[in-house]
């Protein structure tokens, strides 16, 4: 396709580079980044696989539809094929793209994103561009093209609560010694008032609601929390009462307890006193707020809590990842909600997503650039599981996608 | 010694009986039974032993005085040996004892306490007696012989909270899914007040403070709760404020989290949401309070603070035993006392006992009567522990104690 192609070393497994830059023009056409990554889930377990996961095959359904079933099928090489596809015909069609191109394709997306974190920071000069663009997402319950806009960010940390220098005998030591489950369970209980808000101090420091637009545009997207949390067993909404499950999961930071221990674990009852109780915690960042400060203020809380007997150890805070905010009136944003509608029929939706994409926040930490992300994959795709697929309608229209995307920039 | 001995078999160990009656007399004198364990705790780890658990011998320490060191030494065959010495002096002496004695020496009382519970239930009629003497337990602060008078039952229970049907990650349910530690952790840290009261309604109910002269009694116990917590690395109390430690450990009944585990427990940090959380709780329980009512109370408890998307699941309650307080004014207790003063010198302190001895509650149960604790052992005797010892001066002051008892008797 023309492209100047290089596979480079990184700390992890190498990332594969092409580049392209259109004839010389005045002005200087914008440069875009695309990323995708070709690393795959392992496709564990095989017997559930109804074809080889590394035989791709086209099957029919019986509503008549075409699905590509491969491990990788969606995630993500089917997508990042969608827009190396989509730059081909324009190449062919049109002779050169609107915009310098770099493709940037990694492989340790689902394994250690600092990899790539790493060679992005060291290679900043080189890979600076004007956006990034990334497939590697969902359309908005499977026919409605989205973009999104919000990603929340990540911190973990890990208390240990100590107490007596030994475990206790419950009948001598019952009453009079402190219990550290007691302690941290009372800590964790105060974390979170009964309108659901975290107490931290200086917790939503920062915290910007979404906008009235934003919220508007949310609330027309016929999210249905009932479906989504009946889907696991769940009928209530249990976060902030000020706001909705949408907003709460895409728009809101949270406390969440991952993991608790402490004590007798075995089957039936030990009469022990246990002399220490850990608790593993993440917090949900949203831009505004400083993961930094947000370690603090969570050590502040527990330490505030301890009775005089009690000490706190803590570890954690190895991937901390911030909450990012993309704007939607950049160029880039504007022209791909003009070529989506054009060939879904259908507005594109400007979505959150409550989960980390770690790399959006490198690019935006070392190249200073913000993330165009659109995605053609469905619920149903059984990414990371057995018999991914990749439906051929989605490949398609994605290819179209992208080249209305492009024939936007032209 | 003239016993008529035999063998009997229960469900678990036999059950070794001794029967002695002392001829006939006009008004027929008390029954007293004996108890004690042949039974002992595992000898591991031996390679801590400086002479061999089995092979027992006395040695003389740096201050002159000998003790005899093997497993059983104190717990419990130093022990029932001195009531068997002083019956023995008392019949070669005088030719017969002022009671109707019968010994009964099990086999299960490291182990499963239900197999004497059984036996003492299908023989109920022939062991009646008017009391049991047991020599189990410790002087008070090494010097002081002491009488037990009060026991803490205990009862266990165990709690599974449960939200979504399956692990959720923290990226898309963090916010409106309920969280079952979260849930959990509020429920424990609701169960005790600021003063550090149990806040299950109906959990005092029944339990009377200890009277004003038993109070008195401990205060001038000299007992240290700074040395006490201190040697276990504590330095508060941590009990009901309106309770001195002694108080909180002999006549209180509690509420401790002996375990509690739920989501990830593993290095480092997942994001996961847990489908479920587990704490596990024994409760110590005072003369008054009925087992099953706290059983109930408790888990109405959790279950009234169960978000409507949250269920509990309740397991434990097989070894539930109350608390017992044993009366002061008997002639048995009345005898033990005077003897005891005399034979060491200073009065014998009415002590409790924050632990379960689960016989007392079956000798109380099955025979309605209760028991005479007193025993010899002292702190430093590594009961259950390598280079287990009995003090002979415990063994020889021990002897003359029961001879003065039963003289006291005659």
């Amino acid at each position: 396709m023309g492209f100047e192609a290089s596979i480079r070393e990184t700390t992890g497994q190498p990332v594969v580079i092409g580049k392209l830059d259109p004839p010389a023009a005045s002005p200087r056409p914008p440069h875009i980044l695309f990323y995708g990554h070709y690393d795959v889930q392992p496709a564990d377990p095989l017997q559930l696989w109804d074809s080889p996961p590394f035989s791709p095959q086209i099957r029919r359904g019986k509503d008549g539809k075409d699905r590509i079933f491969a491990r990788g099928a969606s995630d993500d090489k089917g997508q990042l094929m969608t827009f190396l596809e989509a730059s081909r015909a324009w190449l062919s069609q049109v002779g050169s793209l609107p915009f310098r191109l770099t493709i940037m394709l990694e492989g340790d997306e689902e394994g250690d994103s600092t990899h790539i974190d790493r060679f992005l920071a060291l290679n900043a000069r080189e890979f600076k561009a004007d956006a990034a663009f990334i497939c590697d997402t969902e359309l908005w319950m499977d026919e409605t093209p989205a973009i999104i806009t919000r990603l929340r960010g990540c911190i973990d940390d890990e208390v240990i609560v100590t107490g007596p220098k030994i475990d206790l005998h419950s009948g001598y030591y019952g009453g009079p010694a402190v219990n550290p489950i007691k302690v941290l369970s009372r800590i964790l209980a105060d974390m979170h008032d009964s309108r659901g808000r975290v107490t931290i101090p200086g917790f939503y420091d920062g915290v910007k609601p979404p906008s009235a637009e934003r919220r508007r545009e949310w609330s027309k997207l016929r999210f249905s929390a009932k479906k989504y949390l009946g889907d696991v067993g769940l009928s209530q909404p249990a976060g902030e009462t000020a706001f909705t499950p949408l907003e709460q999961m895409w728009a809101r930071p949270t406390a969440e307890f991952n993991g608790i221990f402490g004590g007798y674990r075995g089957a039936g009852s030990k009469t022990v006193l246990p002399a220490e109780a850990t608790a593993k915690l993440t917090f949900r960042l949203v831009e505004g707020q400083n993961p930094r400060k947000i370690h603090k203020a969570f050590r502040d809380f527990v330490k505030a809590r301890l009775p005089k007997d009690c000490k706190a150890r803590f570890s954690g805070g190895h991937g901390d990842s911030t909450g990012i905010s993309i704007a939607a009136d950049t160029p880039w944003v504007i022209a791909a909600r003009k070529a989506l509608e054009d060939e879904w029929g259908r507005p594109a939706a400007l979505i959150g997503c409550g989960a980390s994409i770690p790399v959006v926040e490198s690019f935006k930490t070392h190249l200073g650039i913000d993330s165009l992300l659109v995605g053609f994959a469905r619920d149903a795709d059984s990414v990371h599981s057995p018999n991914e697929k990749y439906d051929v309608e989605c490949y398609h229209k994605g290819i179209r996608s992208w080249a209305r995307i492009i024939s936007e920039f032209a």
